[in-house]
């Protein structure tokens, strides 16, 4: 069996690993002081640009967006996201329980447009009887692999502004919204556009590990205590800061997540070719094709991967993820299998 | 300079980065489901005699025992601790964030006993106007370097069972007590004697990771939910596996432990040869000498280690820790270092 | 100007009042203690035929949503609310503010059915990263008028007892359903059906005042605490007491809600005989009328009430609401208005 | 049986009966917009000379306390108080439950000194690892009868505005405080001091209401948002506003004050004559008289009081309480009753 199934099956990439090891009988300060971290951070505040952008390392997506929700809202204020936004679909009411409503907004390609937000605020005007929107949550690339284009984070960059909403990007799989056919954002870009965004490591090459990013310090006023006191304060910080500098000191991190999205290509290609139509138009490591139940069944004896949706009778569509890791030889192996497996569809 | 400050100044036991190294790409599921992680609960189930406990791995201790107490209170009950204890004195309110309160004991070993708790429990009578003490929280080794003995524990135990109170022991320094001259518990009775508590990975060399361990399941109803919930739940669950089972098949931990206070009373014996007293009994690796002002400032020029409490005008209690990285070359040198230093004291 | 705004801008029925200075210097103790809250509780007792369930008085309905709720709930679980129930639309938060996601489903009846409750859990099956639903909360009459018949509220229950959900019924206007025309439902069903209601006051003749009844008083251990937390537990507990008493000895609460409903009944009769429509079928003391927009605005200018939605460019939904102390004479006069700006419409 | 356990034992003063009788069917809109509100906010700002005040009214003290705490703090700031503060000790965990850490520091008079302030702060510098110290809590009277001096609170502001810490004041027994013999501080001086404090109707002759006041308006930003989220938001506050207009437009809350302490002062120089000695010195209305047991048995069968501290095997002290309806007859015949039962006391 080889799995498709997510892009955190195996463990980190070897120079990482390398890396923790010729590290490791150092003494280092801990709780994030290390010169590792001190040093990522350095790194990162150049690839973006910035000099003054306030970096955290912490271990999970979750942690991370729980305490940077937090960190900026007051009790009665609220976050827009997707319907398929992952504080949303998939982190067990992370966000509610620091005591914030999370209010949905349904998109058939995971992003949030100011059209949406502006429904949003139109809805929640009966003050005080309602919560007040806050904060928009955006992912990119998205729960279902868009990405975002520069234009559009422009756009909803200027709304937020002008409504004093906060703008914070969800960076679980930024390396490969990033390094995707059609982007044209970088790095800086979202720094520039967003009031806050991480970095994943995890989903890009990581044991563990995202990057919280402030362009704006000022707004990352304390946050050292929220992290504490949420548990995402590490002990051995320099297991983050040793990564991230691995990850960035000579780009390995786009490299990664480029590797990734070509995977997931080649087998989109394969997918279009045999007529089958996908949820979303495949740009990045996740693709959602639709396939037949029969071609699905095949499929599942030798791959691992979700199915995601059932389309009708006859057809679902599957979810299928590459990574830094993914062997180019399953991937021809599972290509070889597809086209097996299909009658080709007429269109 | 070489450091006394803390257990987490280095990376991680050797034999941990070369089994990382080894299953690196061998693909896992996720959050947990891996083998590395089952397996290590199951070697962990054999070492407490308890084939039902109910395990998991967390990063962090503040992050485990934020979880912990929050999914075992309702809104009302709160925590009762040592002023000294963890939660209270180095949290950043993380309990208290959960929404519960922490009372303090006042004590001078670090330890609770029942009559604290029973002072505690008379001083919060007046229903519904207080809080509702409902957990008892411990640390073995504590906070201040002592340790539990069986017969305390047990009276503890049975104490808190008669109250209706739950028993929580945080074992960040677990291994070093269990393994501290003097001390009679065993990783079972620990089990026996508690309703839940955890194994400390972090301080003992692994590169993160705690044990959490319930020996009745049924108090750990959904604690998956509030793992996720809390960010507590790693995508590359394996990272946590591997270590523990690497730690716990041939009780690499207890060796390590043993070696970080072997270093520890190496260093105690030589300071008590001086003449020199201590905050607390030195019996792990955490030990609180009270060395003249003098002597302080000498040994700083080489040695990292914090200066606990001032004692008088001319003594102050400084605080060691070794670990099971530490290097007995080194611990050779502070102790010659130290002699040098010293005009032995009368007593 | 008169207002159909609501049924609460008027203070309490005089009879309430006079008991209140009646009982004025009478020394009680404090905090519900007092013999009228003890006497209103065994009254309550006595009405819903249950001489075990637990009742609290409490100011408010959302004071009573957010503790019942949270008294309930541990950290993971999640409320399902119909998208028009207060706790979504109107209590700027309470619940999410608790820590509790409230999962919301369509409605046009804004009731809850078993249909919609399964398709929730069918959504929130992927343990652990989802929230896990665990209460059903219902309002009858619901916020737009309408009432749960017998059958209907037989079904919840049996429906959320098989799936161990908690079912909570918010009463603030329970008298206006309990006394409506076509209405089947005792209050010692609603008993029997929930595991927790209210009764509200404040929208039926008190000058506040909501009484949380348990039917299993088991549910409610520990409540007293949680009322002293949330701040919920008046030092003149007997303001409450006295005016439960009033309301419930000889069954004023139940005429003062029939009155308001049968004022409403006339006007929507009213409306009805000239043609209109109304967005839901009116049967208690909130209707909701569609009318032309120079209809509207002629009637706005003696009557108060709210624009609720905009139909089509011509016409609007309103909404009306009597209450107890609803003056026939002013209805009558807005009938007689509303005939004469009206042209009939040919439906 | 005559009461003096607590200044809650009566309903309302009459005056505020007859207006809400007075007002009973005019009607107003909901939540804190009808007439009176507007208007006794409105003499309120007169009466502290601020005509920038926000000014709101809720039900009861500790919603009060936990609204305002609540919505100035930040996750990671905690409040400092006095053991005996309310907020600590009978508020049921209210502040905890939202979130924040209450550091106490002992006071022999309930009072908090910028000393006291100090050491906490220096107890709390180790960031991140502790919480950090935000907001002072003080009572005025105290929860043991004591009063603050003008110069005090002076200091304590000049003090907390230069450590950036909040200064608010839980003015449940406001009333007496500033009414009390030696006191020296007005309405006004309370306001200029302090960023946020309240004026206590409960325990001064309303039925229930608190009317919070924020000097800088800065401070309340969408306070409203909070008070609706908490359930402090009456929908008939009609309720609040007609009790603070008539305590407040001809200074009623100020003689109703003053007959309170002048009936507690009548009993403690009584108590004073016959010898015997106070836990505090006796100033408002709550006095803590130590007497020899078989006095207070005595004593306790005719009249309820509570039995505060054991002083040794003969006495206790007991607390006392007087309030606006508290009879001067039945002073008299307690005072009786006391030089009856008691053995004069050489001191």
């Amino acid at each position: 069996m080889y799995s498709f199934k997510n892009d955190y099956a195996e463990g980190a990439h070897p120079d990482i690993l390398q890396k923790l090891i010729a590290t490791n009988l150092v003494q280092h300060d801990g709780y994030g002081e290390d010169e590792y971290s001190v040093e990522a951070k350095e790194v990162l505040r150049q690839k973006i640009q910035n000099p003054d952008a306030a970096i955290y390392f912490v271990s999970g997506g979750t942690q991370t967006n729980l305490i940077v929700i937090s960190s900026l809202l007051r009790p009665h204020e609220a976050v827009i996201s997707a319907n398929t936004g992952h504080i949303y679909a998939n982190e067990a009411g992370a966000i509610e329980a620091t005591g914030h409503r999370v209010i949905t907004v349904d998109t058939e390609d995971g992003k949030v447009a100011p059209a949406a937000i502006e429904n949003i605020l139109q809805a929640y005007l009966l003050r005080p009887h309602v919560v007040k929107p806050k904060l928009v949550y955006l992912s990119n690339s998205t729960e279902i692999g868009t990405i975002y284009k520069k234009s559009e984070l422009e756009q909803l960059s200027a709304y937020c502004r002008s409504k004093d909403l906060y703008l914070f990007l969800d960076g679980a799989r930024l390396g490969h919204a990033l390094t995707a056919e059609g982007n044209d954002l970088t790095l800086s870009d979202v720094s520039r556009y967003t009031d806050v965004f991480y970095i994943g490591g995890t989903k890009n090459g990581a044991l563990l590990g995202e990057a919280i990013v402030f362009g704006n310090s000022d707004l990352a006023k304390d946050l050292d205590y929220m992290l504490k006191q949420k548990g995402a304060l590490l002990a051995k910080g320099r297991l983050l800061g040793i990564q991230f500098l691995e990850l960035f000191k000579d780009d390995l991190y786009f490299s990664l997540a480029k590797h990734a999205n070509k995977m997931a290509m080649k087998v989109a290609r394969a997918i279009k070719k045999l007529g089958y139509d996908f949820l979303t138009e495949p740009v990045t490591n996740q693709i959602f094709p639709i396939l037949p139940n029969d071609v699905v069944e095949k499929l599942a004896k030798r791959y691992a991967f979700y199915v995601w949706k059932t389309i009708d009778a006859d057809l679902v569509a599957i979810r299928l993820i590459t990574s830094w890791a993914t062997d180019e030889d399953k991937v021809d192996a599972f290509i070889a299998e597809l086209e097996t497996a299909s009658v080709p569809i007429k269109r």
